[in-house]
């Protein structure tokens, strides 16, 4: 089986190398590892035609994965990288076992909370609100429930596990857990 | 044809209101339009299961649908909504057309420059980066390029439009702007 290795390492000073760590643990486990940067991007004339051939060759290496392990540590925020959570719900849509893991154990109202300076406030409905007036999602889950429910509804598991600040995007226990979980799922 | 319309509105103190003007505007173009909230959640024990039931619900709604139009404008903080995010990969995945609008005009780089402070340098390999070391994708994109991307692949076009700040989540002229667009893609 094929595994896509979605996530923010790709924009690491040392991305090779983490992702190519990555890799190795993926074949360990029994598995064949599909990677942003396994194909080489051609030559374009802009920059936005570089985007869209990188965009490209991902979808290419999706359709060819069977599932996907996807970092879901808050990158720049207090959210997945969207990219990420682009990829997960493409290979959800496809049918795909989906597991994924974060970084940092806080939940999605925690960091939210943080955000708000812990100002969230029920509505009249019993709704938690920010001080602008939105509605912060409270359902016990790391990230918005679009991801965590994909993730479930294919029989996957958020692990997440509380890492060194340094570590954060290099650490890989919890993407190792994955691996682990799929392995016993999917036997040789 | 069914279109799904994802985007943070759901989380706005007015969301049905907003939401029925959205599925209003779809109808008058000549769509069937499919929102988030259409299906009543069922009743359910914990938090977690009615996340669960509502991903759920959401995912029937998208397979239900022929089309997407998702709000990607920024929502708290520098990217779109992780979960319609998700959903315009679960979409594009099906091979549905995918159209988005954004209503501000600052691209990705433009929003990530503003949290670095200005401090981005290219490094060695003339890759823009962070002080934290992290690339800046610098693709004249609105949005991580695996969005912007899958939407131009699928023929749509991603409408931007500055509006005022009170008016960030609630101004529809770019939203209409994509129903104009597919309208005329796809006439009745």
């Amino acid at each position: 089986m094929k595994i896509y290795l979605a996530g923010p390492e790709v924009f690491l000073p040392n991305a090779r190398e983490v992702l190519d760590r990555k890799i190795e643990l993926t074949r360990r486990y029994g598995f064949v590892p599909v990677s942003p940067g396994d194909l080489e991007v051609p030559a374009t004339d802009t920059k936005r035609a570089k985007g869209l051939a990188i965009s490209s060759i991902n979808e290419r290496l999706m359709m060819s994965a069977d599932m996907i392990i996807a970092n879901l540590t808050p990158f720049r925020g207090i959210a997945a990288d969207i990219g990420t959570a682009f990829e997960l719900g493409f290979m959800c849509a496809r049918g795909c076992p989906a597991y994924a893991f974060s970084n940092t154990v806080g939940d999605h109202y925690a960091r939210v909370a943080v955000l708000y300076e812990g100002r969230i406030e029920a509505d009249a409905q019993g709704r938690p609100r920010g001080p602008d007036g939105l509605a912060v999602e409270d359902f016990e889950m790391i990230d918005n429930l679009m991801l965590d429910g994909g993730i479930e509804a294919r029989g996957g598991t958020i692990v997440t596990r509380e890492v060194a600040a340094e570590a954060l995007y290099t650490d890989h226990q919890a993407f190792e857990q994955c691996l682990r979980l799929a392995a016993a799922r999917f036997p040789r």
